[in-house]
């Protein structure tokens, strides 16, 4: 980001207060600026930190009236943090368009096309039959198997393995190490106690806009496809297992497992760590709390669950509260008894 | 498969009504068939889709007698499902089988020696002295450090790294993102709060027939060996520590994870997120439901057990049926205190 | 290792009793030695075994006099096991020394400074701008992104995927998978129930000393670090997310997962399965066993957690112990309400 402050002040529509001919090659906090960087101040908390930041500019509100001098330059916009926001995009934005071309040795068998503004890194492989759309990137490491689909503006970083016949729609980013298409597991019980694998010849399909993040693993399912909906967000080292499909704009974090054949509306959040069994059929904006483990059906969109097996979100909690308190609970019970029974007593003498 | 249904009706022993010229590359569900693709009907249930689907052929029974008329080839033979599942089978061998020979560039250590009909990806690395039977495939990017020994007919998936001196048997598939052989977990605690790494320089033996899961992790053992027996399953994201034992037969749902130094038995089902401590032998036919956690050893064959720490599956059932009441039990003894009180003041009247 | 016993005497400053002219090759375990291995005897439960062990050397007590007859050579030294453990870690530092050189092919960008001493395996990546100290190992499929920095004696293992910008310290051990500096998980919801990225530009920062498992994943800041502290040591599949700070010499067992702007204390044990919040607090010193999940700040140095969410670890056990008898405790109430029903009736009656 080799840009003047003046520069900035122009992209953001600001207006400049100092000097404006400094470069800005980076993005503050403004508790910690320094020299070359660029921070905001929206909140009228951090007040202070205008006057003591080392940061060479500053976007603040266009009727800030700063009380003490200020050493860094002002930009003076209508939301501070929306602009900062921006610059960000752009400075991530500029950060990926710069890898371009094809770094060498990288591999790409037979029959492919491949659209414009395509990266390739050095050891990239991308197997037979392989269509990608415009502005693809594809980092060193990553392996993109025969007859898989890409559509445009997709990251794919360093080391990520896509198994043959995966399709991926448009503007979706995964992240380093993730796995998809992997076989689903699927093992028929022999009589004499081993197993046979039961072959997996479905696929994985993608839709649009979806985030897959770094070592999660998504398995291709056994005869159709294993779905992640449009918009769909997975976090880091999630498990998706065969048959799964995940409903667009569900958003899942880190470390959760969805296992077989189940199926998750849309507009779910699930947390981190999160179990759901197979077969199971979760409706639309469900919320699930970190670790909960869900072992049936969930039909009430909306529900908020916790707990593992999960109940509703509040009764667990209530649940949970008496809980704490159980060895208390049972002492008043033990006194109960020791009580009643003196009672008891009494009353057979009284009689 | 470029096969046309005349081939795949002589294949599966079976007899031919219709037309058995077409070319079949793929392999459908019945409800979703389309041209080009073979599907079954075993559930009666699924008659109507025999009449509807655009499948070119379905698979029936031997006496299957259509009640209108059916558009695809019908392939009569004895068991449907089973020989769909052949065809799976075959399907999925012709599909790994046509890997072969040598992608470049590709690295090979010296002294190795490499069996027959061996695929070595691009980028695929072994070390040095590496032993490895017919059959192997090893997928781009797979790292096999030196001094590994690999048996027959083993495929070796895009990106996994293998440690040096991991012993890995017949018929194993290891998928894309697994690393063998990582240091064990081993550090002792120093006067000044810091840790010393213990020096790890065992090994990981992988009997037979095992099945490794999508970024699965196993660590190798501080002197001797780390054990996964022989038709062991193991599903993706599974973390199993130095020293570990994962008897013969025994199936690992994902995420679950083994401490260093345990013992698991032989033909066990452990679920997704099972937690199992270190130091414990969890003994034959042991089940774990998903995200229980085991902090004791495990003595009774068969044993089922749920929670953390977890009990006896039922008894865990019946406690947690009385937890998901406890704010109404609490409530219960408040009443019978009060009652109580009560009872006791009128008893003291009366005397 | 190929020394003889007499070098291994030499170097551990021992008195050799026996042959000393054999070479050995490799360590033992007293139980199991064979030719060429080298063991040790400290407990003197384990004394028989001197006897029968096939090893070539055996490492004994300066005052240790043999009941029976010994095949092995005899070392003599001050403590068996301390010196074992140096021949271990001289073993280790020699196999992981003997990586040297560049492999070919192997990528590096423009402008990289790097030390002496250097193993750039065959398909590592090193991208632009990155400064490397002395004796750092990258072993294939490495890929180290634009602008990092490494220090001394870093080990980097097959497979590793770092993102630009990241800075590591000296002495660090990196695991195959792991993934340092993805983008955080930061979504900011749309009215239309869809999520924008909030854009991540910040890194990660890792001190010295410190062990990353393999295929665990450290996601990078949204604006500043996320940082790992000196001498701390995680284990493999852990997630740390965005934002997070880890203290210095703080432990953290498999599959834990630590959620965005947390930060962890000094010399903290966490174990494996633990999910802990975002935005939270956690004090030096604190020890959460396997599973537990943290919701809240902990502000008691040394405090020991169970549970999920969490409770005082001797407070969740006596809770979990009367949970176990819950349908017990149930039974008793019942019985109770009918006793003091009949009670109150019988009261009544009196009356």
């Amino acid at each position: 980001m080799e840009l003047t402050i003046n520069d900035l002040a122009r992209l953001l529509n600001g207006e400049l207060e100092g000097d404006g001919s400094e470069k800005v090659f980076k993005i503050d906090k403004i508790q910690e600026g320094s020299r070359g960087g660029i921070s905001f101040l929206s909140n009228p908390k951090y007040e202070r930190y205008v006057y003591e930041t080392n940061s060479s500019a500053v976007l603040v509100k266009r009727d800030f009236s700063p009380k003490k001098e200020v050493r860094a330059a002002l930009i003076r916009v209508d939301d501070p943090y929306l602009s900062f926001t921006r610059l960000l995009e752009e400075y991530q934005r500029l950060m990926i368009s710069q890898k371009n071309g094809v770094e060498s040795p990288s591999f790409i068998g037979d029959n492919c096309k491949v659209g414009n503004a395509v990266y390739r890194g050095a050891f990239s492989y991308i197997g037979h039959n392989v269509v990608m759309g415009d502005n693809v990137k594809v980092y060193p490491h990553a392996y993109i198997g025969d007859d898989v689909t890409i559509g445009n503006d997709v990251i794919i970083y360093a080391g990520v393995k896509i198994y043959e016949r995966t399709k991926i729609g448009d503007r979706c980013t995964i992240h380093a190490g993730a796995v998809i298409g992997s076989d689903g597991f699927g093992f028929a019980p022999q009589p004499d106690g081993s197993f046979k694998t039961i072959p997996q010849v479905g696929n994985v399909v993608i839709g649009d806009d979806v985030s897959v993040g770094a070592n999660t693993t998504i398995d291709r399912a056994t005869l159709e496809s294993t779905v992640i909906g449009q918009g769909a967000k997975l976090d880091n080292l999630i498990q998706i297992a065969h048959n799964v499909t995940v409903g667009s704009n569900t958003v899942i974090a880190a470390q959760a497992g969805i296992s077989g054949s189940t199926t998750v509306g849309k507009n779910c959040m699930i947390g981190g760590q999160v179990g759901i069994a197979g077969h199971l059929i979760i409706t639309d904006k469900v919320k699930l709390a970190a670790q909960t483990g869900i072992i049936a059906n969930i039909e009430k969109e909306g529900e908020v669950r916790l707990g593992s097996p999960s109940m509703e979100h509040f009764k667990f909690l209530k649940s949970y509260s008496i809980f704490r308190i159980l060895p208390e609970l049972k002492s008043r019970v033990d006194e109960l008894e020791e009580k009643v029974l003196n009672l008891s007593a009494r009353k057979k003498e009284d009689e």
